[in-house]
């Protein structure tokens, strides 16, 4: 596999930082999952305008600019001889004297990398738990898909040790934020509903393709604070990823959720979005 | 200057890690920060002990045993010729496969290091900002000394971007957890307080060295949650740092806060006991 990484296409092996980066020590940077399909990364300019989001969020500089980077994730796509795949862009702050202040980096590091999507069937339908501990609420970091990334990793530690496949995150009010890897939906009658930003869920470009997709279809959509015992009883639920696209929730918490026509709808739309050129 | 890096002694510049390394990718994995002195690491055994529970926490496997990494730490102060300096250990969960599920990750990635104390007088004072944004109160993952660590490098930036030394952070709660570098603590008459681990304060190895001095120098001791407009009516306010020790608080979010004789005398026995053996 050929890696993009500070501005070279290098062999996999040979993609290496420094022990001192901040990435590395601190989990200071950001980073982006991309879907690409038929060759195509989807949404990608929505992705870097995120990226770029977070980079003026962290007072952190990404070192291309938007053509730059469409440029090369290009160019990576055809190296490897991506069809679909998973394109993902890490940026960190790179080195800089010992401590928190970044003062004194200034060579961020950015590497892009592809990966085949899994050619085993992928799920469409998933379990799911709330994960014991909670997050903050209105939090400004949970916006930005930085590289403190450890909420959700011990959530989903929580939901294999379980033996379910996904745990949902709840903020110190007791509303549920999100998923481990995506956003939350819910179905009610034919409203399409998810948390606002401001239960410190992230900002993702799934989240806003499922919305506009909501509006193609003429479904009523909400933001809306979600309590647990509500989602219980929701006509359906489902997840946005930008990796996977729609998984249906089929359990929460040990109770069964119904499974929603308007889940369905929306899943097939995606998949036939992704794969319409431009 | 030499590292130790999973096993071997090596220069710095070839101290590298692959980009697809967990600690890179969503800062999945602990560190430890250790004041050297005299060419002895203070506290070594408390700090291997920390990164010990916050493995256990994390499920993550530490590739040494303690004396193993007293070992290589005592090795590696050697070979950098070192007096008064800061041993860092970095332990992330290495390699794995795609996506925020640990599994397939079964080679840690251990990594110690150590610079040279600052010749420069240290601070013994600093002014402090409180940080705009919230963390949770109850954060399991708080107590521990993870790599994820935006919440303490973006409270820094505000302070400096304030022209002040250090910002303290708040819990959803509203309550002061501890600074971005080290944990806080008040005086109130005789008593010198601090929040408890609840207040979603990180377990500090100074802290603890900090209330054992306290006891012995006959000053009670108190955990307790504290709310801004409380410590700026104190008798004084100090933080304790692994790398600095103890660091007297002279200003918070504008208001003057008096100098404390305890303070003092608390910094006087921490210097002290750093350079006593054993």
């Amino acid at each position: 596999m050929i890696l993009f990484m500070n501005g070279q296409f290098i062999p996999e092996e040979l993609a290496v930082i420094s022990v001192a980066d901040r990435g590395f020590l601190y989990g200071d940077g950001l980073f982006e999952t991309i879907r690409v399909a038929g060759g195509q990364p989807f949404r990608l300019m929505e992705h870097l305008d995120r990226l770029q989001r977070g980079a003026d969020f962290l007072k952190l500089r990404v070192p291309y600019n938007r053509s730059e980077l469409a440029f090369a994730a290009a160019e990576l796509i055809a190296r490897n001889g991506m069809i679909d795949a998973i394109l993902r862009i890490h940026l960190s702050r790179g080195v800089g004297r010992r401590g928190y202040s970044p003062r004194g980096a200034h060579s961020p590091t950015l590497v892009m990398s592809v990966s085949v999507l899994s050619e085993e069937p992928r799920p469409t339908c998933w379990k799911a738990i709330i994960a014991s501990f909670r997050v903050a609420a209105d939090d400004p970091i949970a916006q930005h898909k930085t590289s403190n990334k450890l909420a959700p990793i011990l959530a989903r530690m929580e939901a294999e040790a379980a033996g379910m496949d996904e745990a949902l995150l709840l903020n110190t009010r007791g509303e549920i934020t999100e998923a481990a890897s995506g956003n939350l939906f819910w179905v009610w009658r034919e409203t399409v509903l998810t948390p606002p930003l401001s239960s410190s869920a992230l900002a993702g470009i799934t989240r806003s393709a499922v919305l506009e997709l909501c509006h193609k279809l003429g479904y009523p959509t909400a933001e809306r604070p979600l309590l647990p015992d509500e989602l219980k009883k929701a006509d359906g639920a489902f997840l946005s990823l930008s990796s996977l696209g729609v998984i249906e929730l089929s359990e929460v918490d040990g109770a069964n959720l119904p499974s929603s026509p308007i889940t369905r709808a929306l899943r097939d739309a995606y998949e036939r979005q992704l794969h319409q050129p431009g």
